[in-house]
């Protein structure tokens, strides 16, 4: 008996300093962990509200609907109304089970096998991944700091002319880099997909944690595009598994159907609840959320010249900082070493950047604002004490320094 | 644009009597639905009152592990001791988000583009839905009652004749039938399995609802069997959307590493309180429920002689009686117009084969105990007087009667 060939997808660096993290800690170590993916603030209260009234009334909680429940596909359409200005009926968004759910449904719905997908890297490696279980075959766009991150119509050419392209998916605000594409940019590469039969996948999961200016939707230039967001981010929902789907005419019927046989339906009292999340109070609690990993994000600029990094990616939203190591490359040889002996030496957490470029990464970090500015601050003191330490240029000549 | 051809689905003609079922209500029809494949206890009082306290605190749902609690996992461990006698170490469970989710990781594990998976019709549609959208060959093994519905090692020995079979999906006790495998059978086909190479999937989701003798686990006599189960049928949590899947030792780490990318992980407040799931109340509360459709099948099976239906499925367990028209047939012509007639003119509804047997299903319904004993009578009582109507002679001869 053996597993089948698309299991064998990379595992994660982050799950083995996650395991590490643990072992430390159990030793008795304080660790300042800047790896998560995920706000340390949880659910507005008033969706938490909503969901212990749902329990403690023994409410039956069998199947919902396979798209979701009305109200909240309706309080969508309201969300995307109010945000974006653009008009989504409720029958084009499909409530998911998390962003992972939209994913999975959507590019079942889209792509056949040996369809060509395209996709920045760096980028979220789930997306790669389960492109590559789907027999679905990702196309590379290297996306460095020459185009802040993000992919360009001039790449998708060069791409589209080795092999027609079937499909795009786009990030932004992305992860790692947190870089944003602007509304001409968005534009551009919507019509562009539009115009070649491309079908445009927009991730607009960190759509309200942004610094610099408001996110654009896909949906403001496009009525072919699918967009994937989700309650885990903004909200603080993750575990709650939560996303959803706004669908272009020609996928309802198919991701309905999907949906129906693989996921049944997404947790139906995580979306009786989350009707809530459009309450004034709980986006007041998500503003909120957002002030602290923008004043994350000043301590790690403001320490920037001292920390001796390189170039680092924009970070216009999202909750990530993605650097470059710069003077400690040399150093450390790459990414993966920096990262274990930051963590063994100094116990601060962050992730190589080879989680996220295969190619390139292996010059590059990731630091999570979402811990918020306390823990990124206590992060940052203890990097700036571990590059300063007296052994530091002993260990960079490969020597071991006496204390 | 245009949609995959993977995407191509069948629809289930259930959901077009569900909406039906609306309309009717909505003008205020009273309608028997006799149609669901989900409890209408909700979740044992202790689990609502754990997940009412999660959330009554507050409490930060960020992502779980990709493969669950460890301390669901280890109740699902010690679950397996009690009801089975068999040592399952937590290591190999899987928690899933449904067991939706956990057909998905293990047939992308287990299987690649193009294996072949042989399963039983009449069967659960997605099994072949969610096969076919991950381009694997489904193999149609002919289940009628001359095997008890279920599948035969004679059965298998010619599939693999034809071209080698990859898997096997079974199914005990079985949706649509309730049929279950004896313990010598299920021996013997694991057996057969284990020594062809052939992956074994076994869905146990509903154990613990049987009425004629307990449900013997793939587990008991086979390491290499993969045990599909879930919180949705037995403890009446269809709507928390959790699973598990016990696995073989090689597919742990391959369905480990497609969870974090696919699922990331099943909803953590449902974990959380799905422990309580274990207690003795909990179980005390699911025992009940249990005995409320064993006391809706003996309904049914008494009125069998009057509803004038061919044969019927064992139902040993399961919450469902599977039935030939038998002398209704030929005045109905097929199960979808029988079901139809049956809703507008009677008011009851049920399911027709067709959604379950592509092939032979014309000719028999689905009835649902799910909805317990009272509902049952009732619909029941409306069944024999739709049966023994006045025009019902006439309807059979092509004509409209006068009331």
């Amino acid at each position: 008996m053996h597993a089948s060939r698309r299991s064998e997808v990379p595992g994660f660096e982050v799950m083995r300093i996650l395991g590490r993290i643990e072992q430390l800690r159990d030793a008795g170590r304080e660790i300042v962990s800047l790896t998560a993916g995920e706000p340390g603030s949880g659910a507005p209260p008033k969706v938490n509200q909503a969901a212990a009234a749902i329990h403690a009334r023994n409410t039956v909680l069998n199947y919902s609907p396979a798209l979701g429940i009305m109200p909240l596909r309706q309080a969508l359409s309201a969300h995307y109304q109010r945000w974006y200005g653009v008009n989504v009926p409720p029958e084009r968004i499909a409530v998911t089970t998390g962003s992972s759910g939209a994913f999975m449904l959507t590019f079942l719905a889209a792509f056949d096998a040996g369809a060509r997908v395209a996709l920045a890297r760096p980028g979220y490696p789930a997306y790669r991944n389960i492109l590559a279980s789907l027999d679905i075959e990702v196309v590379d766009l290297d996306c460095g700091p020459q185009v802040r991150f993000q992919p360009t119509v001039e790449q998708l050419e060069a791409a589209h002319a080795q092999a027609p392209l079937d499909g795009l998916i786009l990030a932004s605000p992305a992860n790692p880099t947190g870089t944003m594409v602007s509304r001409e940019q968005l534009s551009a590469l919507s019509q562009w997909c539009s115009s070649h039969g491309v079908q445009l996948i927009s991730d607009e999961i960190y759509h309200g944690i942004t610094f610099t200016h408001q996110a654009v939707s896909a949906l403001e230039s496009s009525d072919h595009a699918t967009v994937v967001s989700s309650f885990s981010k903004y909200w603080g929902m993750p575990g709650w598994r939560l996303g959803w789907a706004i669908l272009p005419e020609h996928l309802v019927d198919p991701v309905s159907r999907l949906a129906g046989n693989i996921a049944l339906c997404p947790p139906h009292g995580s979306q009786l609840a989350a009707v809530e999340a459009f309450s004034q109070d709980s986006l007041d609690f998500a503003a909120a959320q957002v002030a602290r990993y923008a004043a994350a994000r000043e301590i790690v600029l403001q320490a920037l010249p001292e920390l001796g990094w390189g170039q680092v990616a924009p970070a216009d939203g999202a909750f990530y900082v993605y650097a470059h190591l710069g003077e400690h490359l040399e150093q450390f040889l790459d990414s993966r070493r920096y990262c274990e002996a930051l963590l063994e030496e100094a116990g601060v957490a962050v992730v190589p950047g080879t989680d996220f470029d295969p190619v390139n990464g292996h010059a590059w970090v990731r630091l999570s604002l979402a811990p918020g500015p306390e823990t990124v601050r206590a992060g940052v003191e203890r990097i700036l004490a571990f590059h300063s330490r007296p052994d530091a240029a002993a260990l960079s000549g490969g020597e071991e320094a006496s204390a």
